[in-house]
């Protein structure tokens, strides 16, 4: 196998496309916002990414059938513009290969005529997120402005550490090769899968693109973990009210 | 020395040979099973492969003489199929070495004219195992009614996961070259080596290929296994007096 | 993306100039030293270095743009000898990425007319350093009187562990290919950032290479760091209790 | 930097020479065998093996100017026979480091006419030694009667993890293509530099090749070990005497 491998699934012309990356990352932010995406409109599968970066791995399907891991492009049409949603199981497994594999999905991208990009992520404020603040970053500031005004915030020399793996590249590399890349990053605690931050996210996101979309099954997985966090909760408390019941009662 | 060299040690002629692999994982249930197979059966040693992927290491044989580290494919002769059994002491080192060393796996496999592959291994439990159930995964979902046939069960996305390792890509790269690929898994607690386990693989392994083997040997390891079990939990619980001692007060 | 990609953004002339490396190390001293030369002299950015050896990561300016990481080369004309200053954010990821990449930087220096080399940083020595020595290693011995003359301390096989990183194979690299290397390890306890041993540095580099140099932004930087290591120890110490007491008392 | 670059310092002649391999490794009983012979004998260097598998490293000498890190050959006459003696600070840094860089050892060995290695080194018995046995593996079972005959020990399938390292591999590379090689290990405990362990792979090593070396200063060495064990020992008991002191004036 080559370091790389492409499967060409499917070729549709879309119209000045859009780069949306959503790999995993801080609270798997942009990934869930990126598979919403997916769920949400109806995406055609058109491109697999195989690369010797990823873990050699297999993912066994509902019926039992195994695929190699990979990368997947999907082409999805709204309302406001035609997107390329990359989404995946895996960053790369090393500094050079962040580098090599980035370069390939701009490739790809650029094959479908994109010139604009959007990396999804999280940013992690270590403490419960009350408003879900989307930060931003941009490949060239001339950007900023438009994404202000759908309450995207800038802050100077955040976030601190910059911003790594192929979100960060995707900035990087694409802005050197003359894409407009821009990394919206949702305010997450760094703890836990947070589909209320990937909302913050596409909400920005589809104002910029003024696309609609639903958030139903997003709120759906939110609720869900708020009760897994509920019971964490309790399990680490205890359950406080019989204990004192039988005190009580003693 | 290259990445990878091959020795060709012999070249029978094999008649639509299976590949059996069995290199070192979870409760080393696919080495135990492959080399089980190797010493009931009379095999051949046709192929030895080096790779710079491998520790950098020799093994002392009986005799005070150092082999280079390896893996060996053998061409084993059974009444139901002709097997190529891969076994060996150690998977690659890194995640792009899984990928070049199962490709050379396969091409070894493709020149003696294998089309099918079976991974061997374990999948842990977490638990102790009462009922040695075979799971299994497959390159082809028109795989499964046979190998449900003789036992194996298909659960749906599991192992939760994914399928790591050589065995992984024996499904996932050997499924994008054509071969008829499964990964038969025995359940097994995971934290120590199971002969039980690969003996229910090697069940539905030699029903479905239709050859029948002794498990003799296997069982007899088996039995070491539970006395070395045995004396590990002795010696957590501490010396049965006390134990004694309290019959006798009751 | 290339391994290594170098932007040649100025070629200005300059004038037999001396290589100063001041990428991250021991107490940053080597980071601060250099760092300070671009802010006191009016230097000019000449060549950008990427590479598959940094994280892969962008860093977010005052703006919110984001820059590919990199590492950078200065001219910087003084008094006493034009400098080209190399500074960065990273060292190489690996052993063999610390080769190339300083074998890059050295044939960045020699396009340039460099022929001599100092390489910066800070020798750890576990306490809480008095008197800021400066250490010295060179690539040829002949280099060792005129260091000494400017109160550079050489001794016997140390540092102990050898100098490792970049700054070590200006010297070893460097030393191989014809430049006079030297490296200037200011002592330095080896827990905090530490701007004093910066300047220890400095004073020796700039008496050597006969330019002056102002240090009260240096200064400033010192008396952050003891304010910062003064909360520490408050906070380690306790709350001021038996002071308040004494005062009782008094 | 290429990935190995060799000096060639001196290349005299050799009469049948035997490459002994002293790199660092449990008890650093190869090296310290190797390098007493380097001082017990007039050795001269012959050869400098740079390469990007060792740290980024110079060490500094006893004057301040600094060695990039590399592995030295050095031609060493003696009564019984010509000795190429190979020394260094390191081991490879990657598994497949360590095949191309005993194989860049083994090409310098043959350049020399060298066609018998021994690979001196240590194995770990987990416990204070009292008997220093050598034990013994070699390429060729042929080799096994000349090595028992000077008192080296072969058992079964020991040592029980296989040799690992550039030992090892001077075996299994070397016996692949046609060094008659062995490794010498003495036993030690494992935790400590060891040079009576090096002394007793010596004597058998001078035993087998006829030639006579002085031990007092690996003699020197390990009365200088036994005192840092002793002062380690007694810290760790505590001072004894005081305490009796103390109670007896109590």
């Amino acid at each position: 196998m080559d370091d790389i491998e492409i499967d060409e699934v499917a070729t549709p012309e879309l119209d000045d496309p859009v780069l949306i990356e959503g790999l995993p990352g801080v609270g798997h932010v942009g990934k869930l916002a990126a598979e919403h995406l997916l769920e949400e409109f109806d995406g055609e599968l058109v491109r697999r990414v195989y690369t010797t970066e990823f873990p050699p791995q297999v993912n066994v399907d509902g019926d039992g059938a195994a695929e190699l891991t990979c990368a997947e492009f999907h082409a999805v049409e709204t309302d406001g513009a035609d997107l390329l949603v990359l989404t995946g199981d895996h960053q790369a497994g090393s500094n050079k290969g962040h580098y090599t594999l980035t370069t390939t999905f701009l490739d790809v991208a650029e094959a479908f005529g994109a010139t604009r990009a959007y990396a999804l992520g999280g940013v992690p404020t270590g403490e419960l997120v009350e408003e879900y603040t989307v930060l931003g970053a941009v490949s060239d500031g001339d950007l900023i402005e438009g994404l202000e005004a759908v309450g995207v915030e800038f802050r100077p020399d955040e976030p601190a550490g910059g911003i790594v793996g192929v979100s960060g590249l995707v900035l990087g590399l694409g802005g050197r090769r003359g894409f407009d890349a821009a990394c919206l990053m949702g305010e997450t605690s760094g703890y836990l899968v947070d589909p209320k931050s990937a909302r913050a996210v596409l909400e920005v996101l589809a104002d910029r693109l003024d696309f609609a979309v639903d958030y139903e099954s997003l709120e759906d997985r939110a609720e869900e973990m708020e009760e897994v966090v509920g019971k964490i909760q309790e399990m680490q408390d205890g359950p406080a009210v019989p204990d004192d019941d039988l005190r009580y009662i003693g």
